[in-house]
């Protein structure tokens, strides 16, 4: 029997899934907050027999471990956290939520802006799927919600609270991580790739320092507001003359804070910083690169201390199993046909799925079991067709923006397809 | 008899004033909320018998006016307002204070930094000292305080409510408007000027719109943290090239904000920007020169939108009139000695003190009386000895520090004398 | 008879062409002035029985044809001229030469720093080699010498000159054009690769207009050397923000020029900018920007005149034809194994050599025959080794630097190797 | 006999000295090349009976001593050299000259841009003048030429060369030393003022250095033009926000090379700063900011060596003596009437004029003997009028400006008797 009658028979009717989509995405859950996407998905996979349901793990994470016969163990993840972004897309069930961020205590208006809901939502039709066709195939299945995926917290989280160890959650060990992301691609089309597939992403906060004063008195001040400008113009340059223009890298100031009022000069700027990079020694190079120009700037400010380095995240490279890809390419050859793309370009974004690989205890009494990530498009094939065709691509919303909005469908479909095709690939 | 034989007959006992100044200190109100030294004020005037007092007169402000026989008409004024600085004196008296802004909804750490506290003690000492040697002088008086100076709002207020007005408040129209301020020079000493004494100020807030995405994909989106940073630097050039070296004139961006997460390129930046000039000429050329910049900077990064302009304060310049000046200076020469500085420096800061002298009813029938402004020192004169012969002036904290701390004597003594004499140099 | 056979039997000694390497890196020409390079080769040529030498093809570029019977007609390129670099090496041969440039009229120090008389020296050899086993191969041979490759004129002016016109230099129609250049890896290899080769590079010289005056009256000028700094540091943001981080491209700024003295502020600044990418849609995208940022930046600064652009060189892309390459490549791996890499990494710079192939005229009545073109190593390869293990390759001197010097051998004999070897892939 | 008199009396027809001014105009030399103006200054004051020459002093500068009985003795001094710029005038008169720079070996078009030969012409009248009157004052009279003022090494290599030495030019030591300078205001008028007259100038050299490659590999490279830029940039932040408003400064990078051509990233880059100030404090801090922000932009860019500073020229401050200048200004006021200004703006650019006072030994055993400067304009009067009227005064060409070209009448008659005039104030 074909993976493809396979999900023919057992898949559901996508009719009250597409309405859980709508009611995930007006109540988003800024990062560590995820309260009501991890009670939705608990619930779900309860009403789901035979299902094994472990919840709290590093904060709203948890997984259900669904054990059907020997075979191998796949283990299927979704992200499930929202973003401090003010939802534009003027969608009937677009996002009104406003919540106060635990780490900063700022109230922010939240929004589903990177598709998360979309994940949650085609894994939980996925492990219905999956479900009903138990006489299909063999082996373990665990399907894991993960929170916190945007400040690269959660899967270190859900591992530093024993997600895999025996005497704590127990999840069973994977022969294979898979995961996937909508992409502002075409709706109904997945991409995999061998390798590289993702950069890392560094984050940090950086203050760095003046002396106050009255805005008519420059000369008696430090002026934080042209050091941080100076910072941020200088801090070009390092893509631009210090990377080899043959490989990616990115350096993104997110944040610049300083003052409040216009007559007085401030003491201070905060800068967010954020930098992508594929390889080793180009992320040594950039990281080394924006620390030696903030120390000079902060110099030839004169400035009275050292800028103070706070991290904040820090996402791995993600670079996707020779042989777990092609088994999961193979498949999607098989049931999407020309609707598959084995050279999908890498994502733009960081993830930090592949920790819930790399740290997995494996066979040999080390860490790291092979993994591979693909997309999924979600934007309407004719706008997408006419956007190529014109070249209006860049109109597209991209994830994190405002007005990043899948269309429903036939993204979920392909979602839910694609989870069930990849963990079936290793399972039958 | 000498001004200064009247000053030491009737002059009160200070130690209450000391305490007096302390409480205000204590108690500081942001701009448009200055309801505790409003009141305070009140209070003290219609203490003092013969003083007819009207309160609210464009927000707190108010006046008190003693008439007293056939003369010449004084307007004494001091400004009541507090700044958005969290005081870090450690003063025993230092400001807790935290106060929500009625203009942006957010709540501050507020503190007397620029001495205002001290402008009011002095100025409820001298109208004791005025009401209490009457049978010296002849004339009328009028004390006003006035709001909202910090944001160039109170004065212009106190006019637009019919300050001068026979049918609103009626206040009598001034033969010279007379007003002080303490800054960071020695504390016992007073400075006047003929001429220019402060510069113009103009603010505003100027949103520049990018276009946001994510942070790995700078290619999609308009950065408008790096458009900021680079007006900011551009806008260096103005004084630096733009304006003639042998004048003054000042571009300070007090504040910038852009985005609040690295991970997240923001849609839009937004810039407050301070200007202080001291001709119109240069005026008119620094505002057009600021503009054309951020245009063309919008511009050089191909922003989708013109940016967004809001004033948000206009500061009149402050040009001393030469006879009035005299008249002061000559008076001060008698009382302080060496204390007084006849070529003082204008103040680095921009005052709203002359708006109600220049819109005041003249005998004409136009508008405009003569005024004055004046300073005293706020530094213990030993400290401020020390500073200058080491070379470490600036240690000594200015306006609007976190740090600025008048000592209390003599400069209270120093105030209260100077809004004396002053007033009787017309008034005898 | 393998190719590596027909080598060994008629590769000549090369000691006489180390010599005459050195003879040609004590002798080179600046672009336009390659006099000594192309007679000596001429004469080389002519001294081969059988070659028929036609010389002055748009300037000092020439070809010599060598028909021997039916077969495939091979076209191998070698460009000849220097560049305006004071040569560094300390090298007993070093050049120097010093030659007033036809074009801008000053006096440059001149230096083969870009290893172009190693092509000459491996083509001279090669020629001589495949004179002498005319019994091995059949077909036609021509050998072509260019000059002016460095500022991107010499292709087109062979082309422009008739180079392939029967009535003018009636130089036979290629069935595959072939070419090679010397760079920093290790020496005893060589790399082929499929598809993109070498970026296009666009090259103009841009005038920006300000107004001089004496450097103590700025306010009187309009400072062009404030607005070229600034248009140098805007464009930074091209590659930092504006470009795809997966895509490369360059922009940079080679030469910036204004005023002589510093007491005079100088009416004008003129910038030598430089553009490399490797996809039409990004070169457009760059130029585009570069020009807004350029007009943005003269608004900013209130030029009271539009920039003057003068393209000064334009390279077109160098995009390997999949089925010639693949043939050399697989001769390649047969004469020199593991020293052989099909993957080899693109050039860095940019290549005139294309136009020679793509303006040829083909045999559909259009224009375009098939290319390829290869790299081989210059460097010791202990030291390169070294360099790679001690990552130190930084330390290595790239092409067109002050210290770039092959060692003579292994590269001679390779660059000889690979242009036999190429050639006779066809010819076989 | 009133000092108009005596000039009535002996000045002669100007007709011939305005063909000399054209004669000196079309043959400027540059600083340290001032041959043509010496001579012919030799020359005329060689033909006065009475007149003492000695040339040749630090250079080509030379004094005429005319010993006229008992009384003071007072020195007039006129500078001589021209400016590296090229004559836009469009004069029948203007010059054409090139010549060979014997500083830095390159040849430029040379230009009286700064009016030395109307300084010269007009000096050489005077000293006809006041031969023809001898009967009608007393004293000593030195007329001095001085040579290289533009880079300010004239003043200094006078001295250094013992102009005041009685072994080697024994010049009289002057009890008043005065000069003068042709400047953008109204023609006819002179401008006298107490005080700071000048400002200081410093100039220097900077180099700063890279590491220089190929344009497409920027990452191979440090780039010495984006290092330029970015410390230009920075620099603007001297003025803008270290120096007190109210204070004069300026700082101008007259000139930035960097580089030759678009395709090689060079390994230098060379600035020339000049700096401007007018108190010892100001000057100090503004140097010292430059140099902190020289070199932490270096660090930014991880520039290998240290930036090299070579000082190029220094003027010191002008600061007009009261006594001397108020004597000249009251002669001034009788002679010139409302055409004669007592409050001068000071001269926006700096002068080595006050070396030959503050370096000439006095009667206490010390240095330095009372000095004033002066300027007289050289504009049309109608023009300056119409251009004060239409705020059209930035169309005024100034000193140094391929445009400045005062009309030759009435400016001569005013440089004429102004130096009559004041050296009569003297010796009358």
């Amino acid at each position: 029997m074909t993976i493809t009658s396979i999900i023919s028979d057992s898949k559901p009717d996508l009719q009250p899934y597409e309405e859980l989509y709508k009611e995930l995405h007006q109540n988003p859950g800024l990062s560590l907050q995820e309260h009501f996407a991890a009670e939705t998905a608990a619930k779900y996979l309860r009403e789901l027999d035979g299902f094994e349901v472990r919840t709290n793990i590093g904060g709203t994470g948890l997984i259900g471990i669904l054990k059907n016969g020997e075979g191998k163990t796949v283990l299927l993840r979704a992200d499930i956290d929202a973003l401090p972004v003010e939802e534009l897309t003027g969608l009937p069930y677009a996002s009104k939520k406003k919540e106060v961020d635990v780490e900063d205590g700022n109230e922010y208006s939240v929004m589903h802006a990177c598709g998360h809901d979309m994940h949650i939502t085609s894994m939980l039709a996925a492990a219905k799927t999956l479900h009903s066709s138990q006489k299909d195939w063999k082996g373990t299945l665990v399907i894991l919600f993960q929170p916190n995926e945007e400040r690269a917290g959660g899967a270190k989280a859900m591992i530093a609270d024993g997600l895999y160890d025996p005497k704590k959650h127990a999840c069973p060990i994977p022969d294979a991580v898979l995961g996937q992301h909508v992409m502002p691609l075409a709706s109904g089309t997945v991409g995999t790739r061998v390798g590289s597939f993702a950069s890392a992403a560094d984050s940090f906060r950086v203050t760095v320092y003046g002396r106050g004063g009255h805005a008519s008195q420059p000369h008696m001040t430090i002026d934080p507001v042209v050091l941080a400008a100076h910072i941020i113009v200088r801090l070009q340059t390092v893509v631009s003359r210090e990377v080899n223009p043959r490989e990616a890298a990115v350096v993104t100031v997110g944040s610049i804070i300083s003052g409040r009022t216009e007559n007085i000069i401030s003491s201070e700027a905060t800068l967010k910083i954020n930098v992508r990079t594929v390889t080793p020694e180009t992320r040594k190079a950039v990281l080394s690169a924006i620390k030696r120009i903030v120390k000079a700037e902060c110099e030839a400010s004169n400035s009275p201390k050292e800028p103070l380095w706070e991290p904040t995240s820090s996402f791995p490279f993600t670079i996707n199993d020779e042989e777990v890809t092609n088994t999961v390419a193979a498949a999607f050859a098989k049931h999407f046909g020309d609707q598959h793309d084995s050279e999908s370009p890498p994502l733009g974004g960081s993830e930090d799925f592949s920790i819930l690989a790399t740290e997995a205890p494996n066979k040999n009494g080390g860490k790291g079991v092979p993994y591979t990530y693909w997309n999924f498009g979600g934007v309407d094939p004719k706008k997408y067709k006419d956007a190529l065709e014109k070249g209006t691509m860049s109109d597209i919303p991209i994830n994190h923006s405002a007005y990043f909005a899948p269309v429903i469908q036939p993204t979920l479909s392909t979602g839910v397809d694609a989870l069930v095709v990849a963990a079936l690939a290793f399972l039958t």
